[in-house]
């Protein structure tokens, strides 16, 4: 229990929970980029371990945020959209934690063009959506906020565009359908991290059209 | 900015939308069965250009929606019913526009029995459903509602049998395990539209119970 | 339409349908571990059409608190709450069912080791989720339910595990790809059950935050 806590006004505990998450969040999108540059797997497992306990950081914080919502009568913001914002948020930590995770336990060369263009569209979505949830406490720079959302956006095409190449090619070049299946399930967690970025996106959004 | 806008009473504006976006599905729900009984590829992708194109206008409509229900204190139903409705409408329309792409993507034949079959049911759900939320502005014809929330989840009792039955003679039937892969995605993701129009037809019934 | 309901508090009416709903889980909990250790494929159809006898009830109790939580403005715990709870805990019902029909449709031997072990840890879940819910009446005994929510989250990081390690296993050990993705399927479903008591148990845990 910080003793601060008592002299912050009740909305502040969550923009600085929020702010510690997608800080979180941004760290972990650029280490799922290392993992997917270090060729050696066992280099590459001690990366994933690292995104492991962000990943148990993250939990940490959407759960104290929920246990606030409990306690808190008055919300900076609707009820709902915190509850939102912070599930879409903690899915993203949860899939980026996934794809590291799968990459090393499928035994499968990350080196693949599609792994790499992903976790390139991953780190950037995480970074615009730092940004984003940034703003959200003074929303004084809309243009930021606004700029980052429509930059969420457009990385969830680009990745939607990607994940097609890739299955396209791995049914065409890959005969053993066993390894279809792996990097199948790669790909998909992969372009849901930027699913949820745009999911938290979303939210951020409808907050600004009632608040700004 | 419509000026009629200001004219009508708020709620007026919701049904509007509702009407709109689930009469976009029905069209969808009419171009899929297209979709699938055209046995050239390049007409089909031509009618699969236009299904993604309905479903862009879908979002759009939906968007609309999230927007109004910000903006908008009052409401003519439950926020969350609202919101709710308009997610699982929202999801029929992703889910058709997944279950044409797919055919196309995967060079899929769509003379396959259970794509047929589950075409079928899907155009007959979406048919249902716009019926019912038609009434919705009104609730004076709860015989039209009810026959068609009854029909909509016998439709996807009738899929799920479909599903398993298709299922079951791939595995039988197929050697090619790339192939049960792709067919199987194809039967999930058309079998997950006719959930969609459960969940969907659920939300009715607990607006009509509430308000009726 | 029973006359004692007229002289129920009205928050009595969830109690008793979250305790029936509950009950009805362990039992299917029990059953599914009964499917797997039942040689015989006929024998073991008799015990599944059981559990979708005990998930066709499920869905009816659910169906019921939901219509209560339309009909009734004063609720024992957040409305949210109510919603989430019934949700998460007719998911399990779905899931258990789910496993225990895949497990005869795909023809798949249930002596495998990660069947096993997934249905030993899911009839403990179950058996922890119904101390839980049994306890949110009174609320006096908060030793039974933090242990119960301990149980639970620790059993679906033991879920997670058997997972991990079967799924490693079959890649491995398995030839054909078709048997790849059946099984797959099951321990995907199986785990699923684990993750939708912990999503129960979740909320129980932010219920007791709330009001104890």
């Amino acid at each position: 229990m910080n003793i601060l806590k008592f002299f912050q006004p009740k909305d502040r505990i969550f923009f600085g929970l929020f702010e510690q998450v997608s800080d979180n969040v941004e760290k972990m999108g650029k280490k799922l980029r290392e993992v997917v540059t270090t060729p050696d797997f066992a280099e590459r497992q001690t990366i994933i371990n690292q995104i492991e306990q962000m990943e148990h950081d993250a939990d940490e914080l959407t759960h104290q945020i929920f246990l606030e919502l409990g306690k808190n009568f008055i919300t900076p913001f609707d009820r709902e959209d915190i509850h939102a914002l912070a599930s879409a948020i903690d899915d993203v930590a949860d899939y980026i934690h996934g794809s590291a995770k799968k990459i090393n336990f499928y035994k499968v060369d990350p080196s693949d063009f599609g792994i790499q263009k992903l976790a390139e569209v991953i780190e950037q979505g995480t970074v615009a959506l730092r940004v984003a949830v940034m703003e959200l406490r003074n929303m004084k720079n809309m243009v930021a906020i606004t700029n980052s959302l429509v930059k969420i956006n457009s990385l969830e095409n680009q990745a939607d565009d990607i994940y097609d190449l890739s299955i396209e090619r791995l049914f065409e070049t890959e005969p053993d359908a066993k390894e279809v299946i792996k990097k199948r399930e790669i790909y998909q967690v992969m372009e849901l991290v930027t699913d949820k970025c745009e999911d938290a996106s979303n939210v951020i959004e409808s907050i600004v059209v009632k608040y700004a």
